[in-house]
């Protein structure tokens, strides 16, 4: 079978990736390292690429590059005897092809448009957050909803512009559907919260340095490869991909939260140990859709199975006591540490809000965003929007933006429709981990004796391998024989407030 | 004056900037942060990016774009009330010209080639430097050599091979003009060095973090602008710059030599505010060559200038004391200091040595760089070749291949031609020094009183702001009234051998 067309389409992809990764590079360093006033220029450069990809991605040559390499398949397809792999090829060509259509109908000036505005809007945010002034923000917002609003009606696609917005985040994602998933939540889990009857949170502390000697044992215990995963520093917690073998997460030193920074490196740990799995290696699919993550949502199961399930466990704080206490941390036993990794508290901050209260979080935001993009709410009104409906559905409220609208990145870069993957995840992670117990035994015991490699060789084996051959419906009923069900993540909550009380 | 053609002529090296400057982002990154394996990944961007700026300086459209400029300039330039103006546009023209020539005259394959072998030459050192093997770099620097006499070839200039390669880094060199200068330093260095009569070394050290604090507490003296200017860790420390308001540089712990990071620091800081200096931002010339360095001796005599002029004098080891005790110093008072800060011995490394033995260094190198380009010495005699010109020269003869040839990191990216820099660096620092003196006093004094912004101020009016809008060597003639002579330097190291005795 001759492939001149389809390696001549692979040599197009693989360049487009070198120019997607010289952007999260520039992305990391604009993150972790760059100073203040560098800010302008590093816009400059991202506007550049972002162009140049644009124009890639939506080019004529592109497009036949596609038409040729599906036409060589359909000729070649009757004579394969590996029918499997046509599967994956034909599937590699419909994604391109959908993608295709989707950037082709954005107009270029708007792409630009919209990485300046991004750029602006990150640099804004963060003087915003530091001067706890959503005013300072709102012009550049007001911006970026418009020309993201403006994005999803050029798209024009068969959804609403919200749910327009959240497909490449999640796959055929539609606001009713997410509906089924999200109101069995928003009426158990204020129920539950009401039911719990919390200890006092144990106030303790630990210095920087100690945190980042942690952080460094939990990675070491994982079973990280230093020569190909590195950690940073960032005022947001992120992973990020910059090569096939060239994978970062960052984390951050929150004064007074001992186990912010721990559980960061959990969370971001999970998102690229799924990143690392990838079939983008020495692979087939080595810069095709098919190497990628399927979906956020997916994405998102996998930092919180490591942070909720593996850190949060109680097997875990018995195993890991030892380092907390030679870092100087002063609880007198591992069901301290356990109850404290554990605390539940209605909090302001959706990054440190425990299990029970994250989901809320999310729907606040959710509603705020589906409101601001198809509901006719006005930026402006974010604050006291925010403001009213933690007071609703927490019990509390901001007493400034910084702690409020201000807290989160994702905004800031106009990304909507990528909130509800987190949520997506809790309920994913559930399902998947009771199939790997069925699978591979309890996850406490495997825990208790760290075989944290077994973990990752069934992950790898059942979710991680699979990029974007499956979507993430058909990933979970593919692995857990079910559809995706909110009840697995309730039971899980319940099970957890049983064994707390 | 319509300038239609200048300003598309500016957008286009505009977005030329950008790209080398995201270039200079993934140099960055590469040296300070990226994991090990990431290597192979990132030669491809590297060499990605090198392509598409090989395309854009030496494509029909960039040839045209000057060419319409220039026409534009010749119809306008009698009308204009600005001839001085118009005289430096008229440079940027002819530099632009110049440089287009060179560019056009390389098969884009040769510049693909070297792009890959600069990366894969610069891998394959670090492995060579760390087993202190030079075979295992053996195979890449050959191809390196090859190519780079090649590209000479290509160039085809009315320069010899080797002044071919070094006249990006100082253009107009010649190998007789350069024999002129460097002759009398052979001859006279070597009688300096055997007339000392040097103590013996004080061993001292100092903890990775108080040399860290101390290299911190020196910028803060120097009054760097942290919002522009970072400081990273690299195996070899360098300056670069990523943007108009994005300067960095990086140092290095060495242990055993408590001075190491912090001269390293003042150095990199002299090239640092040499590219802050320079008339790039919100200025006329942002983007044109003449916002750029004239040349590697002016850049190296700016970082000379505060290494050793600065540095090394005994007003600072006098004013820097305390902090030096404060940080665990063990030393008894600054004159102990300063004479180890100037300690003076032939040793087998560059980087460390002393500015009497530095010079042979650079001899050794550029002898050896000539021989290897024009002289038909064979890459693989370049070890012994270097322990013998080290017997000759300085006496004492490398014990393995990470000591020796390997230490540098400018032959592991082809980078020939550029050693000789160094040393005219200090040729020009130690006139350039005369003449500060001259215009505002005692260098000594302006260090006791600590202002160095006078030093800046007088840096950026007679030597920075200049950019590229004359050559090095006119520079110098313009600053101090005469051509370039050794004999300032050797005045320099004559009365500080008196000093020291």
């Amino acid at each position: 079978m001759s492939e001149t067309q389809w390696n001549k389409l692979g040599a197009y992809l693989k360049e487009t990736q070198i120019l997607g990764s010289i952007q999260n590079t520039l992305y990391w360093d604009q993150n972790t390292g760059m100073p203040k006033k560098g800010a302008s220029w590093r816009s400059e450069q991202l506007t550049y690429i972002a162009k140049v990809l644009h124009q890639r991605n939506s080019s004529e040559e592109f497009c036949n590059l596609i038409q040729s390499a599906k036409n060589e398949l359909l000729n070649t397809e009757a004579n394969s005897d590996n029918q499997l792999f046509v599967k994956d090829k034909e599937r590699n060509i419909n994604l391109l092809m959908k993608e295709f259509n989707r950037e082709r109908n954005l107009d270029p000036k708007l792409v630009e448009s919209l990485a300046k505005a991004k750029s602006k809007g990150y640099e804004s945010w963060q003087e915003a957050k530091k001067k706890s002034n959503f005013k300072i923000f709102l012009p550049f917002f007001e911006e970026l909803v418009k020309l993201r609003i403006e994005e999803a009606k050029q798209i024009s696609y068969e959804y609403s512009p919200w749910e327009t917005l959240a497909q490449p985040f999640e796959p055929e994602l539609t606001l009713k559907w997410l509906n089924n998933m999200f109101q069995p939540l928003k009426e158990t889990i204020s129920g539950l919260i009401r039911d719990m009857n919390q200890s006092k949170k144990n106030h303790w502390d630990l210095s920087p340095q100690s945190q980042h000697n942690l952080c460094s044992q939990l990675l070491d215990e994982f079973g990280r490869d230093k020569d190909l995963f590195i950690v940073g520093k960032s005022p947001h917690p992120f992973s990020i991909t910059l090569g096939p073998n060239d994978y970062r997460i960052t984390t951050r030193i929150v004064k007074g939260e001992p186990l912010s920074s721990f559980l960061a490196t959990a969370h971001e740990w999970g998102h690229s140990i799924y990143e690392q799995g990838l079939p983008s290696q020495s692979h087939q699919w080595f810069a095709w859709p098919l190497g990628q993550a399927t979906s956020m949502g997916i994405h998102e199961s996998q930092s919180l199975f490591w942070e909720n399930r593996i850190v949060k466990s109680k097997s875990f704080s018995k195993r890991f006591f030892k380092k907390f206490v030679s870092a100087g941390c002063s609880l007198n036993n591992y069901l301290e540490l356990w109850k404290s990794i554990n605390y539940l508290e209605a909090g302001l901050n959706r990054v440190e809000a425990d299990e029970f209260t994250y989901g809320l979080h999310i729907l606040i935001r959710t509603e705020l965003e589906i409101d601001l993009i198809e509901g006719g709410l006005p930026a402006k009104d974010i604050p006291d929007e925010w403001n009213k409906r933690y007071e609703q559905l927490l019990g509390i409220k901001p007493s400034n933006d910084s702690e409020g609208c201000l807290q989160d990145v994702h905004w800031s870069e106009g990304a909507f429709g990528y909130f509800p993957s987190y949520l997506l995840g809790h309920l994913i992670s559930a399902q998947i981990s009771n199939q790997m117990e069925r699978d591979i035994g309890l996850i406490d015991d495997l825990i208790e004796n760290g075989d944290y490699q077994r973990i990752i060789f069934w992950l790898k084996n059942n979710i991680h391998k699979y990029g974007r051959s499956v979507n993430s419906m058909e990933l979970v009923r593919t692995v857990t024989n079910e559809e995706l069900s909110p009840y697995y993540f309730i039971d899980h909550l319940r099970s957890k407030i049983n064994d707390f009380c």
